[in-house]
């Protein structure tokens, strides 16, 4: 019998990051990175690398939770720009970045990909972070 | 009398990068840099500088559009992955980078944002990739 595989987070991403919540297509993720409030938003959806690999329906619900969860970041944080961003050639699962910039933060004005390793939280920092976020996005 | 003012292409846009053609949202343009097949997105609305500060209907335009242009370039360039972001510090007009990447380029498997200054393209083959990509979209 073919069975359809069940989604799985990718195991790097599974070290790399904490679970927030799920939205209707993606979970969400905050990443183990003190350097900036960093999310990542991982369509739950089998074998699916670029944007393009998901359906039509799919990519308007992915860029509205892209836009919701920026919204509910920058509520949050206060920063001066979101970056939004799918490189994925490490982790190969589809996974978009959510990042809140701050003028004088690391690696401003460029993009943050790849521009510092991840800086170690102290403790209960990124807890406190996942907890916000929750109750921004209504989210169990 | 308040007039709103009319969409125009941000001047570092129109120096950093060729016109390819106008779809329904955006202004797609290829950047001069030869280091990546780097196409950008602009939508085409005064004031906007992060995606969620788009309607509902823009916003899915937008998304569509991205999938359309990567796998347009997908084809063209026979790439190992599309890379899809939005920076927008340096430039505050919303734009929407979508990149070409190879197996052993100069930033992989790492963002190529930031990670090398632009390199100079050789005479005409900005212009050909520019042709490729009209004829690729059905653009004039």
């Amino acid at each position: 019998m073919n069975q359809t595989p069940e989604w799985e987070l990718h195991p790097m991403l599974v070290r790399e990051a904490l679970p927030v919540g799920d939205l209707a297509l993606s979970r969400l993720l905050a990443a183990r990175d003190a350097g900036y409030p960093w999310l990542m938003l991982v369509p739950r959806r089998v074998g699916v690398s670029e944007i393009f690999e998901l359906g039509v329906a799919e990519q308007a619900a992915l860029i509205g939770e892209i836009s919701q969860v920026s919204m509910a970041l920058k509520a949050l944080t206060n920063c001066d720009k979101i970056n939004v961003g799918n490189i994925g050639i490490v982790v190969p699962q589809l996974h978009v970045h959510v990042v809140a910039r701050h003028r004088g933060d690391p690696a401003w004005p460029r993009g943050m990909w790849g521009a510092a390793p991840p800086k170690a939280y102290e403790p209960g920092v990124l807890e406190k972070f996942v907890e916000d976020m929750r109750k921004a996005l209504n989210l169990k």
